[in-house]
């Protein structure tokens, strides 16, 4: 192989590793950064097409049998570049690197963009900060089979490192899509997808309304929950009921009882 | 007031304070850390008394409203010291502290020496390994008004300091205790209380199990699930339906769904 072997740390190359952990540079290249075996091989299941693998053989579990996720992405037209490992811990950003650093187109459509089926199950998520929560959900979503989560005016872009490595890379299987509250409400409406807002100032209780058809579930941040844009635009508001002392659920964990809920109903399997 | 004030970092009473951030040093004192002025109101109003409350009123993000909690643990007959800032940032383990931090004795109870009510809702979870992952289940298991969370064969103790904050300090409204998941089971059995166990290997849906009577949900590590004890021992194997490519939900995530599909059946709001 005429591979790229880079050993010093301090090569050009890496800086623009380094540099796609900010959003601004994320934005401007229209790229972002994939880190893991196993988020790498399913994003390759999922269709995505790398640009670049860096990786590093000295620092995978099992070279051997993992060198097949090199040769598929080399044989999808990809650079392909080896890296000492120096070099690549200077560019790994998770604890424990596993020798996989992919540069992967980002992933930013529009709700315009999402191809739904007939009853969509949507998560739309308002406003969440954590980018490890917004990775949670979507791991959720994956499992309840949602066709889609919507971020409305988000504060973390879908393409940041801890949102891809939260979501164990289902951040490339389940479609994504950002945009304002106001664009996304008038997407819902031109759907006809009712939404069904999260919120603790209500008696309906969320598994007393019907989940089989169309809908959007939408949960706000974890301090303030939904603004009253949502909240007026909600065909339904349901609680989840709590009987604790903290009177919070965690976001992520709110959407995965309601998104459950709706798989229940809709008898899943 | 004739408080004890301590401005320099090196003060050796603070010593203990970093000390107790290690699991033996909370074993061998039987205390732990507390920090955090909202998780310790909420202890408080658990009947938390601490032994010692450490505070820093620069930090303190509403000093003229927090002061009550100094005052209430005062009255308790605990003793209070202030801290300058420069001693605060030394022995606070979280980002962005807001001032105060508690040394308060240590849970650790066994299951013998829970008290139980009627048709128990108790979560136990075997050999969890992420503090982060125990303390988000507190919260959901307060939340859900379980009646306890044994930890079986655990990994990580329940005065972590990692699982106090995750839990949002419900570590110390929820009873929780912890045993082998040998002498977890045999409690189980002399209570009468039937175990049901998560694991992707049933066709059983947790949604066509009864959990209206008295029910011990049980979910293992992220892992590598539940083990075969506990499988062997549990009067139904049930899993959670998924549809994705990851498959694999996170494990406070499965523990919440769980929770919440027995709230759901025993009608509680």
């Amino acid at each position: 192989m005429a591979e790229l072997v880079i050993t010093s740390p301090s090569n050009p190359r890496l800086k623009n590793l380094v540099a796609l952990r900010r959003r601004r540079a994320r934005e401007q290249q229209g790229l972002t950064l994939l880190e893991g075996y196993d988020e790498l091989a399913l994003a390759l299941d999922a269709g995505v097409v790398p640009r670049t693998l860096f990786s590093c053989p000295e620092l995978m579990l099992d070279a051997a049998a993992q060198e097949d996720v090199v040769r598929r992405i080399a044989d999808l037209g990809a650079e392909t570049v080896r890296l000492s490992r120096a070099a690549f811990e200077k560019v790994a950003y998770r604890e424990g690197p596993d020798g996989f650093l992919a540069v992967v187109p980002a992933i930013d459509q529009r709700p315009q963009d999402l191809t739904l089926p007939g009853s969509p199950l949507l998560l739309v998520a308002e406003g969440v900060e954590k980018p490890g929560n917004l990775g949670a959900m979507l791991r959720t979503a994956d499992a309840a089979g949602a066709d889609a989560v919507v971020a409305a005016d988000p504060v973390t872009d879908w393409g940041n490192p801890n949102v891809v490595r939260g979501s164990k890379g289902t951040v490339f299987s389940v479609p994504v899509a950002s945009a304002s509250t106001a664009d996304t409400l008038i997407w819902l409406a031109e759907q006809g997808i009712p939404l069904m807002a999260a919120t603790p100032d209500t008696e309906v209780l969320h598994t007393d309304v019907d989940l089989t058809g169309p809908v959007a579930i939408a949960v706000g941040t974890e301090k303030y929950g939904l603004t009253d844009t949502v909240l007026d635009a909600a065909a339904q508001r349901v609680r989840i009921p709590m009987a604790g002392v903290v009177n919070s659920l965690n976001v992520a964990t709110s959407a995965a009882i309601l998104l459950y809920e709706a798989v229940r109903q809709r008898g899943r399997a």
